[in-house]
């Protein structure tokens, strides 16, 4: 079996069984760094960093150079042809002919999957706005098996900023692969988007419980509990056993403390900022003296501002440099892999699948567009050529998921093909939670952002519901 | 033969048939990129970006690293010493110390020819301003080449800005020394330059004939034809056959229409940019339909913004991704020659060469500068020590040429050193198309930019024409 | 021996026979680039300029390049995680985990001393802010061995920028270190700092001279003589001879004037540039015609602005070419040894020692922090994690030197913890000038910047002293 050409753009593409494949080749190869030297010799890697970074880039580069392999490098948009206004399609394409292997880091969600769907060549994300980050997954969970040897059952705490965290959301996907049960712990306003938690429950299974207030505060010590997702293969499962305790369970402790500062290059406003003034939970020597973090990992995906204290630096418990460390040997074992220098032997058979519904496809040329404002779908460059494509994740309450971006949203409005084709009379379009609405088929489904939307494109309001015009 | 240690900052540095070397080279590599890692083992290429690029330099660094050496490189200007007001001789002599080879890529026009004259190590120009960007120009042949066998006799529509877009600038003495025929089709106000046209027709052979209003709408489709160069070779050549019909001609079609994308950086004043609105003509599928461009291969130096619409991308006559990824092994083939790890055999006989006239040389420490403000020579930290210094082109009218940025211009008023030498009362100026400016030997010349340029030196309005001063 | 795992943060670090070895290394490469392709194959080198460089960086990664080792570069530190706010120290432990060794420049003063101190590998310093740039010290000393056989006695002239001058700083010290003397030849204003004259004659030896205003215009050429360093080794050492005459010495001529621009980019307030104003003495052809100069190697460390003028670089005497040329060699055969490529004889009896006293350590979380605004320690982000720690230098004054960025300053208030451990009466604080001061043990010793400094933490102005508060 091989991943050769494949690309890596959120933790959907690989399955469990590759994941502990690119675990077993990242160790052997920590354990023989000076060997690897001929093992991508001649292979050229392009590293398109379009937002500022040290860490990614670096290991990235240098796991590269540790294979042998060569590095053609951009790290600041402002001096490349970004500059002059071309698409990420015609720079994949390029960059595609003349590399082996792109790495792209981009500060529009979703732009990975456009450099991968242009490009001939395998592409990494190496973090896409506040999409995701897989890679910095990979080297999270290679800490963790390292550590404790077995992922399942471990209970790990997501800590601080897990609305505009793209690490927090690539790992909350692997983590529920793996069998973990995850307490999330956001600063109060930057809790998990519910697209994820949809995604999580309908996608990988499991549960999520929302934990109420006074619970978030046993033992004294702030613990800013949201909500705990267990996974189905735990045994504790909730789906299970509904009258389990949440507040008993966290009593054993957690296995690691998931820490990440506030993006706040991401916020949409000010105000998000003001509101963490003082609020966002601080990780310190204090804290972890507490019971529940007694033999937990202290992970972070680093760079840190003030959230996790230098104090914490010479504790045992703490991981950082470590996960931050294995990005050599974990990149190096990818980039092996997606460039098809070394095949991979997993039994099919015991490969752990999730969930992949094969949801239904929307794709128009007018109609609702991604609201998500940072969404490559929604840049002028990239409207040029990339249509709006959505799948249907739900149709109670109707819910579209963008396919660059994995926002999802709720349209308030929709119509039907099989309706008016031909005859005008019958553009009439509804309310998207009405009887009709429910009746049309996803092939036929228009959805419309606005009465607007919907009105400039000659529709009117369907008379099923009354003749009066909706106010706008 | 080799060319070992030679520079390339205009096309006037390779004959026909050393770029039919390049080309040959170019095919070998392609076909075994995989054997060429020992070809330039151990050599340092220095890539200096001091103007934005993606598609250039990276193509060049992955060429370096393809044929097994390494790259140091500037991708940002402000990031280097330049921010500390180096000059471009400085940097070059420093540099060619460190390196093997230089490529350089520059605002200024006429950079490379400094950085090729003060660094010890071959220098390969990757565009100076609006002024010439040759191996662009070879990548686009090469897939001419590829495309059509024989570029001899083909028909180029050169389209969009051809006032600002180097690569246009390169690429007609290319094709002029190919022997391909040209059709201007510029964007109202981006006319191809006069001192390219006078180079083309006084040193390349051919002639330029100006088209006529009617023409250019003819079959209805937009085609802003303004221009056609016949080049001496071509069978059709008007200088031959003067009643030819340009229209005629052209409803034979086209064989590539090479698209440009307006160069706004480089527009010197605001109007320039005010004059597109909605006036660059925008190649898409609907213009191809035309009869004319039936076979026409489109090409595009990229990056494109809106002028080369994305619904040509999937037509099999679009060639800019083509000639992106040809790129690599062009650039691989040139370092190779420069770097002489590879020698050519060229039959000097079968060579064609090209008129590179004798003309005189003009060099004073004042008078006259070049007046293009985009000139290297007139920017503050080289004016230090670069002197200006021109070919004297023609005579009737004065025209001078700029060594560096190869800027035509007539100036108005001369003197002459053999009138004055020693003698005060003899310090007179002219006008330069004046009977006495005529009888100036080429060496004695003394051309001033203005009358207060030639007072302030200590001339007086010459008495042959008069006793009155001349008006400011 | 080996030089393996050592940092070279200042020219403290090489004793008078490892900068022999590294001469001699750099000499031997010189040589035989072209075989130095497997000396350090396999291995990194992260490149890390948060501060704008062209040369010093092109030629750290040409000189690995030429090693065989490949290179993980920032050259912009705006395109860093430093844009996310991350400590240098963070950034040194997860590069040091990626890279075999580092080379760092940084506007801080005292930077790369954190980064050594933090990261697990060889660190070498490029430049940190105005304190030091001992690797281009190191091409100056090579140079003037290559050219004048023996450093020991020769005269060498500093010309310039003596404030800001990082390379005049490690210059100094390895002039000393080589037994040259040394003629301070300031830009008025820009004088080399007293901390270094203070450390060059406590701990190098010798002495230092200021040179009264009518003899800095003997012959009439301006010579901006401003003081005269003499090492212990020198013949005509001033200790031992102190009727010696400057001027007489001078008539000899010097050996070499080494020039430096002004650094503007670190001038404290616009009054110092005002200042320059005309008054920067610029080395040219004129000058050099003095006899004083016959047989000066003029010597610049690069990038030059005015102060060098360009009628200089055809003169044989003109080194700054080969100085920066020499730039490979030398980093060549310092990363060879820094990273244990290579070991090294010297006979330790042999070697020169610098007298380094061991000082009293003084280290406090509260009380005088540095007052030099561009240190490390003064910063935000550094704060956190340094605290601030000095060496006790003198007594008489009380004089500390920052262990960061080297800088000496004289306390006004100090206290000690004897006196008032556990008994808050006693906690009284006294001018450090004071007789109580000098009582005081370098244990006890608590230092305070001001008297609201000494007042905010609890203590009285000592009684002894009178009783009356002192006025701020």
């Amino acid at each position: 079996m091989s991943l050769a050409n494949r690309d890596l753009v959120t933790m959907d593409d690989l399955s469990y069984g590759e994941m502990e494949a690119v675990f077993s080749l990242a160790d052997e190869m920590s354990d023989a760094m000076a060997e690897q030297l001929d093992t991508c010799r001649g292979k050229v890697m392009a590293s398109l960093f379009f937002e500022p970074s040290t860490r990614t880039r670096l290991s990235f580069e240098a796991a590269m150079h540790r294979l042998g392999g060569d590095v053609i490098s951009v790290s600041d948009a402002r001096a490349s042809s970004v500059a002059k206004g071309e698409s990420l399609a015609d720079t994949a394409r390029v960059v595609g002919s003349y590399a082996d292997i792109i790495v792209v880091r981009h500060p529009w969600e979703g732009a990975a999957r456009v450099v991968a769907d242009y490009a001939d060549v395998p592409v990494i994300n190496a973090g896409d706005g506040g999409h995701q980050h897989p890679t910095q997954t990979l080297c999270d969970l290679f800490t963790l098996k390292k550590e404790r040897k077995d992922i399942r059952g471990l209970k790990i705490a997501l800590w601080g900023d897990l609305k505009y965290g793209r690490t927090i959301h690539s790992l909350i996907f692997a983590l529920a692969k793996f069998g973990a049960d995850i307490l999330f712990c956001p600063s109060p306003g930057l809790e998990v988007p519910d697209n994820i938690i949809r995604k999580l429950t309908a996608e990988y299974g499991g549960q999520v419980e929302h934990v109420t207030a006074p619970e978030r505060t046993a033992d004294g010590a702030p613990f800013p509990l949201d909500a705990v997702y267990m996974t189905p293969s735990s045994p504790h499962q909730l789906a299970m056993m509904p009258d389990v305790n949440v507040a008993v369970s966290l009593e054993e402790g957690v296995d690691a403390i998931y820490v990440t500062r506030p993006q706040k290059e991401r916020f949409v406003d000010d105000e998000e900022g003001q509101d963490l003034k003082g609020k966002y939970p601080v990780v310190d020597k204090k804290l972890l003296k507490g019971k529940r973090f007694e033999r937990a990992l202290v992970m972070h995906p680093l760079p840190r501002v003030d959230e996790l204290a230098y104090d914490v630096d010479a504790d045992p418990r703490s991981m950082y440099f470590k996960q931050a460390a294995r990005g050599v040997p974990i990149r190096m074992a990818l980039i092996t892999m997606l460039l098809g220098a070394r095949d991979i032997s997993i039994q099919a058979e015991e490969d752990i699948s999730v969930l992949s519904p094969d949801y239904p496809v929307y794709q128009r040329d007018y109609g609702a567009r991604c609201p998500n404002p940072a969404c490559v779908s929604t840049k002028e460059t990239e409207a040029q050529y990339l249509k709006s494509e959505f799948r249907i994740v739900s149709r109670e309450p109707l819910t579209l998921r963008c396919i660059y971006c994995e926002h999802g949203f709720q349209p308030e409005y929709v119509a039907s093909t099989d309706w008016h084709e031909g005859r005008v009379a019958t553009k009439r379009y509804h309310r998207a939670n009405s009887y009709w609405a429910r009746k049309i088929k996803p092939e036929n489904l228009i959805v419309f952002g606005s009465v607007d939307d919907a009105e400039t494109h000659g529709f009117t309001y369907g008379r099923h519901e009354g003749t009066k015009k909706v106010k706008k």
